[in-house]
């Protein structure tokens, strides 16, 4: 049994190489839900939605997120009446939200909401939300106060961030779900999500980071930078301007005391010996997952 | 200037045909919020709506509620996902709840999101929410206690109602625009309506009630019955549940205090006498307005 803390596409592409490798319901991802948010009354879980989408093989693979075959009917109307429309809600991701909405209203858990989804389109892989208490990732920028979606999806992630706070996270408590596979997983797997944004916010409820670092060396992290850069995403900005180099040794810096090893990309090869200075032993292979064939090797090398 | 007490349906078409006699911004309409819902986060004002579509000529004459060319898009996917999906919401109907949602959020009040959508439908009635503190009408039946849409749609009004209340209204204030619109009008017109649940959650929100009592001689009903039943709902079962007559005398016991003259439809003719009884004057007309001369006919007759 593996567990893969996850963010948002990375994740749930390496989820889906790794599904493959092994029986699905052996792997576990315990899902980042900072940028879950609430829009215009229904709870949406970015995340957890693109994971479920992605592995149930119904992604949309021209936008990078949301359902295929979707349709903006809802969409299209609201921006005609002058709504705010920055982030769009396709027809049939919004019966999601709205599903998710009514559930948490009669009382489920994010945790049981998503294993219904889960069950319904056959996703076998356990998605667990990292925590079902409120944690929101909240960015001071040189615009102001921004919420994640603000930050991410209405100004593209291209405004500088001065700090970034998980606010709710160090009152969190992960699920019964997510500490047990935490404790009896034989290995923990740090997806290529940004570690700034999407595995941070999980890192930062307190009781998962001492698992962590109580199990320390069955942690494996996958880079998320290839060639010193983010594939996608405000990573390496994001990185820089908190401080840490783009390279692997900014990002074994930035897990510094919780991982094993660190994987990364072979264009990064020369890299390695500055990251085991930082108590990080290195391996490297593709981690560019477009190409299945890359996929497939990164999930073996996670697995070996 | 005149003032109309409004449900929903029947409401709107008495509306539609006043603001064919008379100019249409000289019409306010205080429209009944007790059957609002909060309903998978999306806040739903359906007589509100009622009223909005048909008087933009949106209306679904087949349905009966909603807007035309609807389509159900994310209700059919929801239904797929095993969602509750017996309030049924079509994506363009949809788009209204999130434009809502989305303002009452950001801190606009009902009358304004009202305001604002009755601007983009070109809708010159002005519709006004007889109050934007939350009230709610509940109602306690035979299989225990009911929400508006659950006894309304859910069960399609056919349980046993033991009593109606309408939580919320005794602390309720009404909006300045519902005070001065009824005050400033020459005339204050309460809708054919159920007087039960459309009209009396309205009616028990004290200042208007008060001001109905204090202007009483400039006020006139028009009755929801015709042939001594209701045309359609539960006006009639709900009279007598509740210990009025089913008859123009048991509508007129319901407003008494409240109301100058009785408008009945020509079916009910021989009820005068008793209805005068209860110092209430009687007109009498057609008030079956599905025939557009009918509707026309009542609404000279309310403005005489």
């Amino acid at each position: 049994m593996i567990t893969v803390l996850s963010g948002g596409v990375g994740a749930a592409r390496l989820l889906r190489a790794l599904s493959l490798e092994m029986e699905a319901d052996q792997i576990n991802a315990v899902v980042n839900v900072g940028d879950d948010l609430v829009l215009n009354g229904l709870t949406i879980c970015p995340d957890l939605d693109t994971i479920t989408y992605t592995l149930a093989g119904l992604n949309n693979d021209e936008l990078g997120w949301g359902l295929r075959a979707e349709t903006w009917r809802v969409m299209d109307e609201l921006e005609q009446l002058g709504g705010s429309s920055w982030f769009r809600l396709g027809d049939r991701d919004l019966a999601t939200h709205l599903y998710r909405s009514q559930r948490l209203h009669e009382g489920a858990t994010k945790t049981d909401v998503t294993r219904e989804l889960c069950a319904h389109w056959g996703v076998r892989v356990r998605l667990l939300p990292a925590t079902n208490d409120p944690i929101e990732t909240v960015f001071d920028t040189e615009i102001g106060t921004l919420s994640f979606q603000e930050y991410f999806v209405r100004h593209r992630h291209d405004v500088v961030v001065r700090a970034i706070s998980v606010v709710g996270a160090k009152d969190a408590q992960p699920t019964p779900e997510v500490l047990d596979a935490l404790r009896n997983c034989e290995r923990i797997v740090i997806a290529p999500s940004n570690p700034l944004i999407s595995i941070d916010p999980i890192l930062q409820v307190p009781e998962i980071r001492d698992l962590l670092r109580a199990r320390r060396r069955d942690v494996v992290a996958v880079s998320p930078l290839i060639n010193g850069a983010a594939l996608k995403g405000p990573a390496d900005r994001l990185l820089r301007e908190n401080g840490y180099e783009v390279s692997g040794e900014g990002v074994a810096r930035f897990y510094e005391g919780l991982i094993d090893t660190l994987i990364i990309d072979e264009s990064d090869r020369e890299e390695a010996p500055s990251i085991e200075r930082h108590d990080v032993k290195v391996k490297v292979t593709t981690t560019h997952m477009a190409d299945p064939l890359n996929a497939s090797r990164l999930a073996t090398t996670v697995l070996e």
